[in-house]
């Protein structure tokens, strides 16, 4: 497997932590032995936790206003491949990257699928993108797509869906995720009930050509860009949809896509009871669809969203098999850094909620014990578990400090002087 | 049938308003049927309209802090329904009170029933009441009802439940509305899944207990009694539980019970769709559940609230048939005035509904013309049908301008004679 | 005065409705008189409303997933102005347009006037833009303009702005519109406190550069495209900037860029009270900052706002003189209709809070009658004013309908032909 | 100093306790000196920190839908007191109350102040109350109180926050803190502008009779109990109030207090900067003014905040002296068991914020590295600083673990067996 940075940089740094590190594990193990909680265990579950790449997060994100590229910006699927490549090896969960259609197309899907494999990645989730319109497009998706009121878009949609899981299918993905940006912008300016029987419709086609081992991902929004209605705007229409088609349709969570102060991981609990809960695109948000990096905003809310997912788990809930992936939009930050960063913080959530007292938790849920209820939570929460994640890394040839190994790599510089640069521009205003 | 109202009173103040009103009717009948529109087939409708009273309603409401009270509040449900009697008698769309037990228990239903009939009203679904410790009560809900963790709190609960239809058969309801505080403070408290299993699990002993032509309606709400999380948060648990509960289940609205932002239309119009809309508590809010009074805050939502429920009815949506009911809160009003008001403000989004030019929006949603489509709602909208509604209330015995005929009534300075003064308090905190 | 769309179009389609219209004109006036308006009054100040045009108004907007052109976009200013012209001739109550820089650069600005003049148009505010990065620029502003970190950014910054007011003064415009993007991302990406002075001392360079007779407008955001912290959140943060800078500084109200549920109605007469109220961005919003047509949402939200500043006006309030300004995303209609229909709607917004009843309504507050005070204001604001702000348009040789006699025209059709066809594009995020 | 508590038997539980505890401590402070941090500095300013008791906080809260009394409900403000010394006795970080009028009323203030100083405690900030009525009140604050258009009424209102001052006075208070429920819930009820002209009038009657070294706190809320809008509705309208006031006034911020999404943190800066941070009144929430324990929904949103406090103290800020007092509702909790717990978890957010190292931060801030800036605050938020926080409990003779050694020392039954039961109570509504 090829390394892109040179293992003799990462050496060089966990050289510098390891020691520290040994000694706050072994403190730590520890501290969790009086808890009844062996270390070990919690490392190798931590060790086999995998989260997705979004091919697209490794380019500079941008607003409606702006666009303010970095240095280093990917060229084609081939770079972001790189780029994905270089934080699998420095955090070492990152072990798949999910592509975005037509951005990600390529010419020869072997070739992508080999390299992607030199750095030890396959390809997760397809994504199929009506939101926008690609040069030398027939119908517009100005008025939407899936749900269009011209039949004749609708069936392009469905055909780009279609051609997804084909090249899905060549990449070796196992799940279409479908995001449109249909809706609406003025009360009246679309039939709510017809609309969504052309958007079902138009799904139920993309569903018939599912391979039988593939799901199809349905993803919500409350708004953006569309500002008055969207055509799958919550978790509820998301559930309606899935039932509607079928077994193999989910609903999927985006940590943005709701609306303010809702309870995300109560709708977490409702979709994996009921057998619908597809998997995650993480992120933090403090006003809508922010998509910051994940823990940066509200580290306890992703906290409790674990929570829910590992007590799932352990009861073993029928069909319960989320995938998890990164979903953000990296705008003042390297996005390799932030991808890194991220990956870790959302590995970080899921080795606290392993860490809860499940046992007591339902005594106190029993008794009606509020407080210790919540302490028993916290408890585990406020638990540092950074040297698990950290030793779990250096046990997997990974780095004690990521950032500081890609810093030290000079990774950026090298593909800054490879790659042109890009020019700033307006977001979508001008 | 007994008017509570003097009708020369009535009479007094709608001779001084008649013949403007007469002026005022012919002229927009002449303007609508520019629109291709028959003033007096919307007058029909609208008159037909009818919007259930809550018992609770006509007396004083307050918030945790305190509750000032009015004069003349009524001292049991016999009162009440003798308000609710004046406010039928002058706006004539109020035909049934929709009684909340324990509160509005009796010794004799069938004297209540004629009672109420001696003011031309009927009774309408039933609301039960686990939200409050009564005197006596054997067990509490202080850590929930109908989820309690506790079986024989839960069997109590459906008990209350079950009680409450035996009663309203006494009144000739056919509908019972649970609404329950159930949830839970802290992260941890409740175990989401299993709290939800027990909600499920009564409910289906109420819904078994329902007679054949009764319908049981669940009321979601995102928050408050409780503040982290409720059993029955939105209506995607709503429409979740109904299914599993069965065909005579169904999802109820109230306006004020959704995140913020929430495009309330649109869950309507799904609801409608996939035939689960119970009907409506009707009340306005600008930031929580307010139960503001109706139109008060936002009119144009409620307006296209009703564009969608005409349009689900001119489809002739299986199953579509709700219930409308007023649920407010009137701190600083005078409930009567309150309830006569907000009455007419529902109807008049019906009644401006009923003017959309149906066939000319479908062009232009078909057309993607949002501007036109738009527009058209607004030209509806924009429509002042204060003579249609007044002129159907006038036909029908009622007032033209109902406050003012209530006003120089002077029934409130009658009942307040009557009625001991009642103790301003403060409310839960103290 | 040259006038783009043949005014025999125009007369044609008035011609059609000018009957109507009278009679309307006529029963409304006979309605008004008997609340004791006369109607010519509210003509006659409806007439003399204006309302400015952004000149970026009048091209097709985005999101940061995507742009979808329209036909005929505008190439230049000289075409964004033309435009203009068109909107005022049909709607006769937007003389007025605001530049935006670098954007509307011209090589001459005595051209441009004289070009704006021949429609009947002046210029307006100027608006400075320092969120985005304009080729050949030295400094970016990725991390901030005004409050940047580094001096020199932050000189480039004062500069653009002093050259924006350079530019206006050629123009013939009154006032300095500042918004920036400044703001961050990350919980500490940013100090607050040291941020804020930067801003501020920034601020003060330009605010030394006004001519005697120009004021300076800030206007804050709550959020977009920063995410987690913004330098000017909220009227409190702008209150205190102005009060910093001197009597010239005043606060601007977008009505988009506020927390969910705020009461900006209450702001406004906060800023109107305490002298610091600059004036307004227009539209409407239902999620966030969505940039939606006037009174497309929540058209009672804007009668309530009209109602403070009509209110505020009687009051003859020490420095009270807002500025009126379009702010719009026009992203699925054609934008010249979208900016006729919001200045109507905005007009519509002001002459039906010349109706309020306030001597009647004083007394109410007065009396603690709050039903009778709503009351007051829903009669105002049911009041139906169309055939008012017709006729003003009809009197001032406008269109009746402005967006049928637009239609009829061709305009759009014309300039299609004329200019060159735009591509649609990815927003910010491609 | 007389302890209410056995001190044996919190010595039991803490030395099952100290064994483990001096481990973990000398392991963190092993930790804490590679980041150049002495543990025992910020051992040393955590105990030093102090946090409020509210009075009212001892009882059991309820919402306007009922209150469910627990056991032992204190009966008069001795008894609640007592309940304070219980938790000062066992957190030690609590040496005040805050009593709120006329609920603390006591006949002999001396007897008050010795029996507090008993239990090592003082009396802090006085709070009025004029959002309720009281019995044999001659006017009613049903429409507003220091805002009410009755002269007499506001007249009243000031004369009750003149009695506070003289109370509070005698109790060796400093300050007095003014929160009302003045709005409205109508639009059209209230004149904005003249309803906080008389607010601001009364306020500068209750200002006029500050003692010299007192200080005035403004409390704004954005709403509840009134729906529409209120009086003091954010720190914008605060800031306003105390400067219009003079130098003694300044701005309380509730955490609960602000529109859905606000940036609190912000919001503390710009008050400290510009010196009108009166304190806080600690709570969480997720919807509204919800008054969830402390810490309990938004840990690191507790945490940013205490990071601005920190930062704002070690630049010494003019008049930065900022009083902190525990504002919650305890409906599902013990009491004295949730006020121990949000007294800690407000420490240890101070105490994470201890170990922010700025000098880092402010070289990531200068040099726009936002992903190192916002790790700077992670890594000192995640440190589970719990062993400082009970280290310094323990050697100021409090517990380990309070709520254990609470649970063991059997005080809830005692005051159970010596307070009469208090009924469970519908709230405002019924």
């Amino acid at each position: 497997m090829s390394k892109i940075i040179d293992q003799a940089v990462i050496a060089a740094d966990n050289d510098k932590l390891a020691a520290d590190l040994k000694a706050d594990y072994a403190v730590l193990g520890e501290q969790l032995s009086r808890r009844g909680i062996a270390i070990d265990d919690i490392k190798a579950q931590a060790s086999a936790f995998a989260v997705a790449l979004p091919s697209w997060g490794v380019g500079t994100g941008g607003t409606r206003f702006a666009r303010f590229a970095g240095k280093g910006e990917p060229r084609n699927v081939f770079d972001k491949v790189q780029d994905c490549g270089v934080i699998h090896q420095l955090v070492t969960i990152t072990p798949t990257v999910s592509p975005h259609l037509p951005w990600d197309k390529a010419t020869d899907y072997q070739e992508l699928r080999q390299h992607a494999a030199a750095f030890g990645l396959n390809f997760d989730c397809v994504n199929s993108n009506t939101f926008q319109d690609q040069k030398g497009q027939e119908h517009s998706y100005k008025f939407g797509s899936l749900s269009h009121a011209d039949a004749a878009t609708r069936q392009q949609a469905v055909d780009h869906n279609i051609e997804c899981i084909e090249i899905g299918k060549a990449l070796g993905a196992k799940a279409l995720t479908v995001w449109v940006g249909d809706g609406s912008n003025f009360p009246g300016q679309q039939h709510f009930a017809r609309a969504f029987d052309r958007y079902l419709d138009s799904n139920r086609k993309i569903y018939a050509a599912l391979p039988d081992d593939w799901q199809m991902f349905l993803e919500h929004k409350m708004f953006e860009p569309a500002f008055y209605s969207t055509v799958l705007q919550d978790w509820g229409s998301s559930y309606l949809a899935a039932t509607q088609l079928g077994e193999k349709a989910k609903c999927l969570v985006d940590l943005g896509h709701h609306a303010p102060n809702v309870n995300i991981e109560m709708i977490v609990a409702r979709l994996a009871a009921f057998g619908r809960l597809a998997g995650f695109h993480f992120n933090d948000s403090k006003y809508g669809d922010d998509d910051l990096d994940s823990g940066s905003i509200n580290p306890y809310q992703l906290f409790l969203i674990f929570n829910e997912l590992v007590d799932a788990a352990e009861r073993k809930l029928a069909g319960f098999k989320p995938e998890y992936m990164l979903d953000q939009s990296h705008n003042v930050t390297d996005p390799i850094e932030s991808l890194m960063n991220s990956a870790v913080e959302v590995q970080r959530a899921y080795a606290q909620a392993l860490l809860v007292d499940r046992m007591a938790l339902a005594g106190y849920q029993d008794g009606n014990d509020a407080l210790q209820a919540t302490r028993t939570l916290k408890q585990a929460y406020l638990t540092d578990v950074s040297p698990i994640l950290a030793m779990a890394r250096l046990e997997r040839g990974g780095a004690i400090d990521p950032v500081a190994a890609y810093r030290a790599s000079g990774y950026r510089a090298r593909v800054a002087a490879e790659r042109p640069a890009v020019a700033s521009s307006g977001g979508g205003i001008v």
